[in-house]
């Protein structure tokens, strides 16, 4: 490069160095390191390469950049737009060839390791750096003269046109690699897995030709209630389709200690409760393929995140020893497996990625969450809170952070509530109660009108008002609470103590009524004294794993709490602080991190070396046992009044509802509401 | 150390170092690095560090070594000799230490890397170290205050207490994990895979306690006619069973070519031929674990070696390729797979190895029998032959090796010849003419006593004489030619010329009675012109590729010639030569390797290094194909008279008859005579 040679400006990078006239941007990119994508290896195929040359003067970078900077538009280029289209101003990388100054922009869908923006201002946004990579390679033809093996020759071609070391392929590569190098005239797109540390990069796949499709992955948050998966472009990020089921596990016991005692009591029940997953698990990726109207055998790596038991049952482990003390889990460390070692219909070669697990208590589900909330790298101080049938906390910044599990059993997500049930069409989820007139009105699931609004009737015709979700037994009681119907240590006041009928006699103590639907044919719903006992252990046990991490860290004050889990989106702060679930904090400083598990879990897939980063994060995390620590008991003793604090409120925050993912995802899979608890 | 410290010297490696009072002599060994063997690390358990001290003068060492040398007979050892027995003057490594100053002899069964010596003096001897090894180990218990897997503390415990890196474990480890730990009261044996290049090192079992037994591997010939199979324990090196079985695609195609049809002419017939194979192999494998008592979920490891056409089937690829010009393997290197990739039924974690294939035409098998017989070692011009179906032909020596196949056809096992059968009893397999009375006299197989002896009639009641095996007929020709019944071109003269009514006209041309059983119902044993044809033409292919690499080699003589194969053992090489099969060389000079291929796969399987080994030579050794070689067509036509050149002979060499496998193994299996072509 002489100093006379033009001068080539990349942006966004900034990086710039000079060419001779005549060299391909494309090349020029690699040679700078500019992140310019291409599949083809710049045989004018597949577009990737697609750049922005800017014309004019450009003070910023001291260059004028004239009319005749590039090549002229070529005839590669001129088939490519008339076949497939080119955005105007666009040029192909590897045809359009420096001939003057020249700056030159990389669209974000030219970088490899382009960045997906999440939703959230405070998230960090994810680097793209998927598992498998699209690569067209030509190979050469077989010599007798020289005998050697097509794969050996396939090898050679990816390592010596891509630069890849010490290649390999996967055994079931080899069954179609013959026809398909012939089919192609010896031009292929190979799917490569990067590798890691202790696996060297892998040929998954092979297409004749040039193969002009995407490559996918799985984001599978495995909750003990329900299983969602999110399926991915690992080329753009993107989220192409969501689906859930319910974990068919569910028959052999509602939650997980039910589940720990079935495969106690009979022989054989853990592999039962193992198959049933994996069949689950299969009939939901069938289901996400098909929504995205893909096959699933182009799905080649999935991510997998879960509390420890659902963690050994999916891997075929008993989960015995997790029922007793220690907890002790069989394995606590990243797993990278075969899909198909668990079973898995997708891509023959496939493989899985299982985040780590932080203690007996606190699984991979909480490491996930950990990697999206990324509380370790926070300034101040953040109480992380997944809510299911337990309670993962998390509390620390870029000090430290400290872990544990509560036991809050189901009662949040509307169970052992006498009128409870799950989330979903006709439960009631919103609530307020008038402090004088102690009227309910109530919002349910499936409708935006309120109980007391025109057209409610109506609205809610075709699914009736079923029940109480979880959100909705938790705006319930803190409303209650705020009415005067409910006292501090959580007893439902008498007709006469309240001043309405709503309140009743109902055994030795007394029920407040919510609806009445019997007229139609409909349930009575209730709230009981016995439902207010249940919502005040499971807050208590929720509120006093949280007080113990503050005792631990030696605060009395947390910055900011985060709710994550699909329920946790659905809670509203200012009634969890009524009902004294979390500590105190300022209720703007408390935000919803929607599917925080899913998110990490999607973290994940896109970025491998999100992989390592949770890795070393966990080995950090200090895991604290509840069950063990004196203090959690007094807490939990100290927490179960119910405290209305928080009037009256300094600010009414509204409630949230951030839908499951926070990526701006196109597919609107991804912004779909999710309402079931995990 | 100090100047005053005993001095410990080991024998027979010679190592030598001082050390303080009271240091184990597994310590001191390990210390100088000397290979004392143990799976229990030092504590008295195992017996695998048994040492022999020698008292006395020691002038060469230097060292008086008085009767206190070692510390005294301790209880661990009492108890040990008590229980399991101890040979006289033998010490256990752990338990002795170091007083005085002390000579230490390691006997081979107490060293990692013993060497295992095989039977023929110019082969070299092999040097155990196999692919799996054991290892015991004391784990830690699970604490709640420090919460980790069960699997991490297994691997902590591997890592520091053999001094093992980056260990792994298989995923089906994980199912057994957490009962064995605790059933052995954390202590465990473990069964690692030793890794390599691109896989760590990996747990592929576990015991609870001490496992007082075994680890088994196979090495496995996969012939086109018949797969055998040898079970050798991984720590000594014995062949401890050996099984054959008919290879069941022989339904599909008696030889390569009419598979490789099969597969071209029927939708499915590579993966049907696949699936024989396959089942075949576990039903042999279920046959030889029987053989030796043992359960087939101890055999860790399996080598394979065969040709491109079997390798192909073998791992389920089509192998069309195979059966036209530019005949393009799908992949020529080594493949390390899991065994349960092909369907194997032996440990779920198993290992498998496939030695590489040299081209399109000279496969593992071939490379099998570079690595036993070491022609890129050898200081003289050896030619190695291997017959069979095709024959694999090598020429070379320390500069460089050239190697080809050539299509003899399967005249040579017997096929396409009007007598002709498998070697199996009652099958003639040795010959002599009289040159005068041109009568014959022969031996059948499952007898010693030859025609024209006392009791012949008695000892083939149970068979009778049924046909001429491969090294029968070969002898048979050629005793016809030394006899004058047939010419140098091949015609079989009429009884005028011969002298013998034996000769009788067939057709147009004449054929020779060898036996007449019709008056007992049996056949009529006959060598008809065309059978002398057929003999021809296989013997004028192999002598005609081995011209061919001399011709390459610019050589018109070879030092030495080396019969490999089950069939080469038992072909007569004076007869060979008189047949013009094998270029002119001193009789001397002709010997017979046994079954090479197998011996090959033995190699590999107890000795990982030698995969590295035969990898690197395979790609040194430089490949003809005969297909493409106008000098190889000159040589065939040229070829095809019987030259009777080496009469009289210089030596009457005997006919060589040694075993399959050539190793001072002391299981009967590996001594017993196959008798089949492969």
């Amino acid at each position: 490069m002489a100093d006379t040679d033009p001068l080539v400006i990349f942006t966004p990078s900034g990086k710039r160095g000079r060419f001779e006239r005549g060299t391909p941007i494309l090349q020029a990119a690699r040679a700078l390191g500019v992140d310019l994508d291409s599949v083809c290896g710049g045989r004018g195929i597949c577009s990737k390469c697609q750049v922005t040359p800017a014309y004019g003067e450009f003070p910023k970078h001291g260059v004028t950049v004239a009319a005749d900077a590039l090549s002229e538009w070529n005839p590669v280029e001129e088939r490519y737009k008339s076949k497939r289209g080119l955005i105007e101003g666009r040029r192909l990388g590897c045809q359009a060839k420096v001939a003057n100054d020249v700056v030159i922009d990389v669209p974000p869908e030219s970088q490899v390791h382009k960045q997906v923006v999440r939703k959230r201002a405070e998230a960090r946004d994810i680097v793209m750096s998927p598992s498998v990579r699209l690569y067209y390679v030509e190979v050469e033809e077989p010599d007798m003269h020289e005998p050697s093996g097509d794969l050996e020759r396939l090898i050679a071609a990816i390592e010596n046109q891509w630069e890849i070391k010490g290649v390999r392929s996967d055994f079931h590569v080899l069954k179609s690699l013959q026809p398909t190098l012939r089919k192609g005239a010896w031009k292929v797109t190979c799917a490569v897995h990067q590798g890691d540390e202790s696996n060297p990069p892998r040929i998954m796949h092979l297409w004749p030709g040039y193969y002009d499709g995407s490559l996918y992955g799985l984001a599978v948050d495995l909750g003990s209630t329900t299983i969602a998966a999110h399926l991915c472009d690992l080329g753009t990020g993107e989220v192409v389709a969501s689906s859930g089921i319910m974990n068919p596990q569910i028959r052999f016991g509602e939650d997980l200690m039910s589940r720990v005692s079935y495969s106690m009591m009979n022989a054989g029940g853990d592999a039962e409760m193992t198959q049933a997953v994996r069949d689950g698990m299969n009939a939901l990726f069938e289901q996400v393929a098909l929504e995205a109207h893909i096959d699933k055998a182009l799905i080649v790596d999935a991510v997998f995140v879960m509390n420890p038991v659902m963690h050994h049952l999916f891997l075929g482990i008993d989960p015995f020893e997790l029922g007793q003390a220690p907890f002790a889990l069989a394995t606590a460390n990243s797993l990278a497996l075969r899909a198909s070692d668990l079973g898995l219909e997708i891509h023959p070669a496939a493989r899985v990625y299982i985040l780590p697990c932080i203690a007996g208590h606190v699984g991979a589900d909480a490491a996930a969450v950990a990697l999206s909330e990324a509380p370790n790298m926070s300034d101040d101080l953040v109480l992380i809170v997944d809510v299911g049938t337990n309670a993962e906390i998390q509390l620390g910044n870029r000090a430290r952070v400290l872990a544990c599990s509560s036991p809050t059993g189901p009662a949040f997500e509307g169970a052992q509530i006498s009128s409870g049930q799950r989330a979903a069409p006709g439960a009631i989820e919103r609530v307020t109660i008038d402090p004088v007139t102690k009227e309910p009105r109530f919002r349910v699931i499936g409708s935006d009108i309120w109980s007391d609004e025109a057209g409610f009737e109506e609205a809610i015709a075709s699914t009736g008002i079923t029940g109480i979700c979880g959100s909705g037994i938790i705006e319930m009681v803190a409303e209650m609470r705020i009415a005067g119907i409910v006292d501090g240590p959580g007893l439902i006041g008498s007709p006469d103590q309240t001043g309405t009928d709503r309140c009743f006699a109902d055994g030795r103590t007394h029920s407040y009524l919510v609806w009445d639907g019997s007229a139609e044919g409909g349930p009575k719903i209730t709230v009981t004294n016995r439902d207010i006992r249940e919502i005040q252990m499971a807050k208590a046990a929720l509120y006093s794993g949280a007080r113990l991490l503050m005792d631990k860290f030696g605060v009395d004050h947390v910055d900011r709490i985060v709710l994550a889990g699909a329920f946790g989106a659905h809670i509203s702060p200012k009634h969890a602080m009524v009902l004294g679930m979390i500590p105190d904090c300022n209720l703007t400083s408390v935000t919803s991190a929607g599917n925080a598990a899913g998110t990490g879990a999607r973290i994940a897939l896109l970025n491998t070396r999100a992989r390592g980063e949770i890795e070393a994060i966990v080995r950090e995390i200090h895991k604290i046992e509840t069950a063990i620590e004196p203090r959690f008991q007094e807490h939990f003793v100290n927490a179960s009044n119910i405290p209305n604090a928080v009037e009256p409120f300094p600010i009414l925050a509204s409630v949230v509802t951030l839908p499951d993912l926070d990526f701006n995802a196109s597919g609107d899979g991804g912004g779909r509401r999710r309402r079931r608890g995990r």
